[in-house]
């Protein structure tokens, strides 16, 4: 009976799923081949197919089977058991997808429209006073919207704050106050090193990165790199959209995209990288997999046990590739031969040494898409302060501007020159994005503190890096992350897999022995 | 209030439309980008759409808002109203959509599938005896088809035949006495025609086409035509796919495909100017109009008034790109010096009327998809004469091999070596797809039809063509054709337009000219 139920509920999951995939073919393919002139078509096709999965995930029946699923304690009684993640999973996602009026829903996605609209002006303009009021509006709806949810408690059981309802979203069972307490003492480190790189007199040449090569040799070398990680291109493709994406459309279907410009190769190749990370995250989900083994066995793919844990996590396998691996000595001692080899001979005066400082050059800047890795994180705190202050209530949206400034120069050294490039840089708050930010910052924290452990568990995974062999590495993450789906929170698989609980610690030591040894710090 | 019925109407429909033009990128993403490791879920997501689509066009509320709209006489009492063209042709789709029982779909399917595989070996090992017992099952089932949609009345209400009802599917409104009547003196003059030919000394040189040109070069050059055609290619796109197609998937967005064989480029030549010609059928149907202007105006999507009329119409446009356009002198002499700018060297010996010569070699052979225009009918008429008579029992199924084998040698004068080369050599039977073959000739007879009133009304259209100018043909189809939609039945369409009902003539006039022309027969 109460197998039954799980087994009806996870149908109806997988129906809304399968209608999902289908709107995420949509969805690529108006980002790839789409003739233009198909756009206002499209967009019917794409309110049709949310308004069907919409129906499928809001009905009443999918409530009444979870109640019943989480009163059985044949599925419940064990909280580290599968079918109580599954449950659990199944509870968030249905509260998520009911928990906000139909009103409000409506007027979030109005708004955002509108609000989005003037931000494009604004930022063009770089008028912030424009979109003030904008902002104001947005945040009014995303204090609404966390009320809805209501705010969780804590995983101390301490009474969180309204920016963990949102949080919720992208990032399960993360809170504002644990962020602060992993973030503040990363700030710090930070501005300690920054300075010292600032201060070094032994700065890497980017010379290697603005040789000119064609697109279409950028394309090859592309998926030669993305091959040998163990990117599976039978059950996926690479693609060029104007911005990158990665999309886990279906079981067997992963499609990546990228972007080339001629004079910039390093771009597109860590562009790629970071996209396949992401894509061998959603390659290693259990998509095919069932639950059980029996003839009553119920497949795992339409279910949260297939997906992925949050936003944090799966931004910690794109970065582990991109910068891990991607801007590691070793990887640059296997792949310029390779890269020499299919781009010809732009590359022919450099060292692998070369290549290794090149792409590990720091430099504080203005624009967050473009920072390093030592700088990229201060970007976010910036805007994870300011997001937080903003629906607290204790910063008035007037007074963005000033603030942004002030942080930039206190954190980066930088004196922001203009709103353009200050704080309208970024599209998510525009359509109420609040809580997103943190995660890029997580999955870097994610991907240093994993990397530490798989240093401690393949003795030799920088020789097998020159070498070009990512065997061993793709099959760790498939079994310790992947394999896994949504089974945990990513809480507790950091501790299950590392043994720790999330820190700030293995990112400084990474980033300060290596960029520190491409500027010769300590 | 009759107005909201079919206002209704038309909104049900048009939801189904859309659901379904989304199953057709599906479609056209299996056969282009789709990884291969995505089949099995894409079979899941195509069923999935078709039970959506199949459940709003069989839906009894459908059936009551046609029978609503029927007893209206201000939407049916003229009967060359588009009201009334779009309530019949709602009439046809939900009859066909409805009135086979769901056993004997289901049977359709299965025993098609497994008559598939059977035909599949059967021709790979030559040995009919095989296919022939499943060649009786789907007659049977064609037979109970037919049965169920009813046999239609001829346009002389005279009773017709079991053939007429399976006809109606791919022709509406034609039937096989009225095929019979076309076809036998086609017949008659094409014996005629194809032993001048076989006996003529002045044989055309088929060096032209047995030149090498890389299939990039060749993509160039399709695209290049096809946009001289006026196929609008910000509407649509050429990509490459095993088995070449033109999909009208929505409005703004019709798409075609190609193959490239390096070593014969006017394959893909001819190939892709014919999925053109579809193409422009595509672009040019009135997806994007309204029936009535004022406030209350219904979208044309949706209805049949924004489908093509017949198979037989459909291919009427691409022979005509493909055969009267594409192998006319005319077109040689504007293409010629553009096919060696952008392909190269490879035809640089050549001249126009060397083109021309090449691409209207005349061969009797055993194979249909490789038949030239003058064989090519005969192909035809064979397989409609041994369909008809399978399905009226005055066949039997093991008796094919020897009649097939008579015919073309009646008819062309060929030896089949083989079944493999012989009545094995299509797929359509296997999954029953009967009365589709006579809409191949249909398509040939209306476009040289066609052609001889164009000629007519655009005196220098020979000229025009030999400076590359296809605005006023494309004209003269959209607004002879292509407005019309599904207004008319393709017999009365051909009334309206040439003045004449259907006939054999035109095209035998056309090839006598030009083929005649080249072998050097008066």
């Amino acid at each position: 009976m109460a197998h039954s139920a799980l087994k009806e509920l996870c149908d109806l999951s997988r129906s809304a799923a399968t209608l999902g995939s289908i709107g995420s073919l949509l969805s690529w393919d108006q980002e790839t081949y789409m003739p233009p002139a198909a756009a206002a078509h499209r967009a019917e096709q794409q309110a049709m197919m949310a308004a069907l999965v919409h129906e499928r995930r809001t009905s009443p029946r999918i409530g009444d089977l979870i109640a019943s699923c989480e009163s059985d304690r044949s599925l419940t009684g064990d909280p580290a058991s599968p079918t109580a993640a599954m449950v659990r999973e199944f509870r968030r996602e249905y509260d998520l997808a009911t928990k906000l009026p139909g009103d409000l829903v409506a007027e979030l996605a109005r708004t955002g429209s509108q609000a989005q609209e003037v931000w494009k002006e604004a930022r063009q303009k770089s008028d912030f006073a424009m979109f003030a009021p904008w902002l104001e509006k947005m945040m009014a709806l995303a204090r609404r919207k966390a009320d809805c949810y209501g705010i969780p408690k804590g995983p101390d059981a301490k009474p969180g704050e309204r920016y963990d309802a949102l949080l919720n979203e992208y990032e399960p069972g993360m809170t504002a106050r644990e962020l602060d307490s992993i973030f503040t003492p990363l700030r710090q480190r930070l501005s300690a090193f920054i300075a010292q790189v600032a201060a070094s007199t032994n700065k890497p040449s980017t010379a290697p990165l603005s040789v000119r090569i064609d697109a279409s040799r950028q394309h090859v070398f592309g998926q030669f790199v993305i091959d040998a990680m163990g990117f599976d291109l039978k059950a996926g493709r690479l693609d060029v959209t104007t911005h990158p994406f990665c999309s886990g459309m279906a079981p067997g279907d992963t499609r990546l995209t990228t972007r080339y410009r001629d004079e910039k190769f390093t771009d597109a190749l860590y562009g790629t990288m970071h996209e396949a990370g992401h894509g061998l995250y959603e390659q290693g989900l259990p998509k095919q997999g069932t639950l059980g083994t029996n003839g009553s066995a119920i497949p795992l793919f339409g279910t949260p046990l297939s997906e992925s844990i949050s936003l944090g996590i799966h931004e910690s396998q794109s970065r582990m590739w991109e910068n891990l691996v991607g801007r590691s000595r070793a990887f640059w001692e296997w792949a310029l031969p390779h890269a020499r080899r299919i781009m010809g001979d732009a590359l022919a005066a450099f060292t692998a040494e070369d290549l290794f400082r090149a792409v590990n050059t720091a430099q504080p800047s203005f624009i967050r898409v473009e920072a390093d890795e030592a700088t990229y994180n201060m970007h976010v705190m910036v805007r994870f302060e300011i997001e937080r202050a903003l629906l607290s209530g204790d910063l008035q949206p007037r007074d963005v501007p000033a603030v942004w400034n002030r942080k930039y120069k206190d954190y980066l050294g930088v004196d922001v020159p203009d709103d353009r490039r200050g704080c309208l840089q970024d599209v998510h708050w525009s359509f109420g994005l609040i809580g997103y930010f943190p995660t890029y910052t997580l999955g870097n924290l994610y991907a240093s503190q994993f990397w530490q452990t798989i240093q401690g568990q393949i003795g030799d995974i920088d020789r097998q890096i020159a070498r070009g062999e990512f065997k061993d590495l793709k099959a760790w993450l498939n079994r310790n992350i992947h394999a896994h789906g949504r089974r945990y929170r990513a809480a507790d698989l950091c501790k299950m897999v590392t043994g720790s609980p999330l820190s700030a610690e293995p990112f400084i030591a990474y980033l300060e022995g290596k960029v520190g040894s491409v500027y010769g710090i300590k």
